[in-house]
């Protein structure tokens, strides 16, 4: 079979003539983006052909003379002889991108601990003629100032291997124990010795494009750790529809299920390794999802997630073993699942919230927005709380945009256009030459073309031909960020109307929703206390242009505070300390899930928010100051 | 590979040349009984070479030469061509003498039916306008009338199939809930449809050398069948020591626990077949064992039950899930084991005395009495209860005698002698040749040897002579049951002193134990209201022969109850009543358990129990009389 070499990872494989690159680079582990999921639609997976032929079974080399060798990975096939590819901007790059930021926006350094599992040191008495009772009785007997009056469930293998522990090191033993959801406790592990001081849990967040895990030290809440990857499931699809989709595939839903626990399972090794922490030390883990990740990760059919009436299987807070959900940790580490509110307010927001002022019962009212290809929006304060998810379509992912990208090295982070003359100047991710432009880099964009006069509030250019970047073609027309030869790319990065119109339905989706709540509530964006941007997406933002665009409220701008990867720090909050999961479950029950398809109010607060910044620009006083 | 075709099942196997034909009978799943597990030195396993040649490398045929072919299975080994064996008197062919008398002997139908296991035919409202709960919600909330404020387990991989199984039949459904020893109740399945009539339960008795199974309905606890086979560890040892031993080798504990579970597996595939059921819809177990082979079943180490201070792992009652026990049912179902008293007093004993008298609080005193190769006793009423085990060794079973084998075909079970002449009249099992003698022949010989004076009250042969079945050889005598010639078979039937002797001592401890029990109650045995004898071994007794040597009390006869399989009959009761299964527990932690190993007293009974039928004659009047 002929080997394939791909740069610059040096990976070489085995592959049988006719298979296509996109699949030979996974069988091989490399990561190469294909949004499209290999249907050879979405033109991303472009890759460099170094040296040898190519099979003609494919054939898809673009018809670009000054790009040899460029073809789409995903149409194109392995001949008979070996081939060395390069893929220039594979996302393995870019693994570690993600780490820098995680755990730095949550205060719960002031939480303290008290997880839901216990190491409990104590020495047996050892079996004589004053310690007549069973083992399993003698230990039982010893932990009871830890069980009270519950019931103590000791596993099949942790009784299996309970004698010869026992009599290791005369007696003395490490218990450790799950106090869980029911009312019973539960033994995880017994080990010989003293060792009270190894005490590991994980915390998760799950999220359809990335997955984050966190090593934290349970005596004392440390962060040992935290490494972020995307999602393994992102080849079956980008966002939670297209997923869901997917699993009803034959197999789909188990692949998904296994994607996903791979990918977590290798960030806990990861992390394992890093720390000289052992897998089977780690006896407790807390996860945050959204509702679909919740179901994939537990192998539960999604499907009526997304059909009407909207019905998911499960959203109470869940405890499994991590045995059964095939966990890389100790096999009776208990799991915690975040409970969801719907079926687009997952466990991410319950977890999240928690790293808010809507949690501290200060009566006051705040806004939380994850932004993403779905928002989700919660609006209260710690007693009354509503939430709601719109969908605001892949835009600020980069999606729907031709030129579009993830927020990886080469896309273009930030524009400022040049008033007179219209040309832009380009920020890019690692200041790399530009590949493509993220959702922060359009927000940025649009609002400069906005302000600067080369778009109208309708987000169509300029047409007097007063600015040379603004390229008119018939009804066509785009705004050139950077051509080919600039980028060294292959094609210019150009961004069209369509894509500035998709932008704006999703700042619309976000805009209105929160409108949409605080209207129900009969307040206004002034009355909130805080306005807490959570997740990946808002880490780019930048909130003077959002504002811009009509995104986020025209409000005082110290109200605003990025929280980070609030799912995965509400995941450590629920894994140290059980007050905050029944805090979390308290909330969840709480909070009053609007159905915004089912509003009649909705459409008429999305349509009028369907321009720049808005139809009504009373509400952007200082937008209106900008642009005179 | 040369062929072995086994007689008379006529199953063909083929194995490397060299195989010893033991292992190749266990490979062909024939049994052959060899009770030394191979090791080629009881002489036990012989077969017939009907055709065919041998290989060198063992060579053990019998050097009889009116006896051609007859070898040892385990010391021969296969050639190089084909060849027939006959194994004639294969425990194959006794697969089902067992199942005759089990479950006969327990008034059990008068217990009203409350399993652990419940089935709940529920209507779940459809997802809707009306019902927006999620599925998992709308399920908790119909099972809340059989919850109550308890917690409520769903297994993961219940949950998994809960969507689509709501769908099916417009949510209708059959729960299977499991109330537990905890505050919780958990789904073992769920159904769609309404099945409340198929509710089964299996019950089982793990006997050091039986396991029997049987098949329970558990909406009316009727009986659907029962099936006792051998128990598959007897290959590893006969006896529960010689068990433990096995267990300290490399992979022997592991070995142990797969072959009972095989057992105990096959029968309830058996079960399910002639009865039509699924092992899927076994939703429930009830275990009753000696403490060692409980320990071995769940596969821990039984190591420190034989070792001093005699500290087993566990007593307490237990329940283990099927999935993690291996057993061939619902992975959910709960298997409950019967609590133990010590360590060697097992869950046989509780499940046992349920079938008595001892358990009805009816304030009489009575005695319960499994009489196997530990003897196991308790004395008492429903409130004060007494119990202790005893070593009988193996003769009971047929075993540490020359011609002893257990009650299978051609086994002599009872003898009459000619008080003239000394010459015996034989009784076998099924009416065959004799082949051996089992325990109760045993007891049946001695006590007619002893009456009509052929041996002294020692067990000593009368030398004089005047009988000519006693053969006397220097220091050593043997009484002559049958020749060789009237067995047909290889070697002549013959009782030595040294047999007799091993009897004595086998019936000495047993009363010794019973005797020693009512000293410390102040009691003697015409005060008890009931004497039960228990086990398979019971079946067979002669209660007059058995008093007549000793081992029984010479009290009035009606006082003798035979009640079968108790074990099994109790765990049937502790798995379709669960106020039978806390009464159970009631009565294990009632019952003081008296090492005899550390009584000064026992000896002394022991000794003077040594005689036929004890030193005192005063204690048995009938005996005396009889023989005047």
């Amino acid at each position: 079979m002929p080997l394939i070499t791909f740069k610059p990872s040096d990976i070489t494989i085995d592959v049988p003539a006719g298979t296509d690159l996109l699949q030979a680079a996974r069988q091989a582990g490399v990561d190469i983006d294909a949004p499209c999921g290999g249907k050879g639609t979405c033109g991303k997976c472009l890759v460099k052909v170094v040296s040898g032929n190519l099979g003609t079974g494919g054939g898809s080399v673009l018809d670009k003379d000054d790009q040899p060798g460029i073809v789409q990975a995903c149409t194109t096939v392995v001949g008979d002889g070996p081939v060395v590819i390069d893929v220039p901007n594979s996302l393995g790059y870019e693994g570690g991108k993600f780490a820098e930021d995680v755990g730095t926006h949550d205060a719960s350094s002031a939480i303290a601990p008290d997880p839901a599992t216990l190491l409990v040191a104590v020495t047996i008495p050892e079996a004589g003629l004053d310690a007549v009772e069973p083992d399993a009785e003698r230990l039982t007997k010893s932990l009871l100032p830890h069980i009270g009056t519950k019931g103590l469930i000791v596993p099949l293998n942790v009784l299996q291997l309970l004698p010869e522990t026992l009599r290791i090191e005369s007696g003395q033993i490490t218990v450790t124990l799950a106090r869980g959801e029911s009312d019973a406790v539960s033994i995880v592990e017994v080990k010989p010795g003293e060792g009270t001081s190894r005490h590991f849990g994980i915390a998760i967040d799950i999220g359809t494009t990335t997955v984050a895990v966190q090593l934290v030290q349970l005596t004392n809440a440390k962060v040992l750790g935290t490494i972020t990857d995307y999602n393994g499931q992102i080849p079956c699809g980008l966002d939670v529809i297209s997923r869901i989709n997917y699993a009803r595939r034959q197999g789909g839903l188990g692949e998904l299920k296994r994607r996903v626990i791979e990918t977590i399972n290798r960030l806990i090794g990861l992390l394992c390794i890093n720390s000289g922490v052992g897998a089977s030390e780690l006896c407790e883990a807390a996860i945050s999802g959204n509702t679909t990740m919740t179901h994939l990760l537990l192998g539960i059919v999604p499907e009526y997630i997304r059909l009407a009436p909207y019905t998911p299987t499960i959203l109470e807070p869940m405890s499994f073993s991590a045995g059964e959900m095939g966990l890389n940790m100790n096999p009776h580490a208990p799991v915690y699942c975040s409970p969801g509110v719907g079926s687009y307010v997952g466990g991410d927001i319950t977890a999240g919230i928690l790293c808010t002022q809507l949690a501290d019962g200060s009566g006051l009212t705040s806004l939380f927005l994850d932004i993403g290809t779905n928002g989700e929006l919660v609006v209260g304060n710690g007693e009354l709380l509503m939430t709601c998810a719109c969908s605001a379509g892949p835009a600020f992912e980069g999606g729907g945009i031709r030129c579009g990208m993830r927020a990886a090295t080469g896309a273009i982070e930030r524009v400022e256009i040049n008033a007179k003359t219209g040309v832009p100047r380009l920020w890019t991710v690692g200041n790399a030459l530009p590949r493509g432009i993220c959702g922060s880099g359009m927000i940025s964009l649009v609002a400069e073309l906005y302000c600067k006069g080369l778009v109208d509030q309708a987000g169509k250019f300029d047409r007097t031909g007063r600015f040379a970047s603004i390229q008119v073609s018939g009804r066509q027309a785009q705004y050139l960020l950077a051509t080919a030869e600039e980028a060294q790319g292959v094609v210019a990065i150009a961004v069209s109307e369509t894509d500035i119109d998709n932008l704006i339905r999703a700042k619309a989706a976000i805009y209105s929703a929160c409108s949409l709540m605080l209207h129900q509530l009969e307040m206004r964006f002034e009355d909130l206390e805080h306005i807490y941007i959570a997740g990946g997406f808002g880490r780019f933002l930048d909130i003077e242009k959002a504002i811009a665009i009509g995104l986020l409220p025209d409000v005082a701008r110290e109200k605003f505070t990025y929280i980070g990867n609030s799912s995965l720090n509400g995941s450590r909050r629920v894994l140290i300390s059980r007050q905050q999961r029944k805090l979390q479950q308290q909330l969840a029950r709480k909070m009053t899930y609007i159905d915004l398809s089912n509003d009649s109010g909705y459409m008429d607060q999305y349509t009028a928010a369907l321009f720049l910044p808005h139809t009504d620009l009373r509400r952007f006083p200082s937008v209106k100051r900008l642009i005179g």
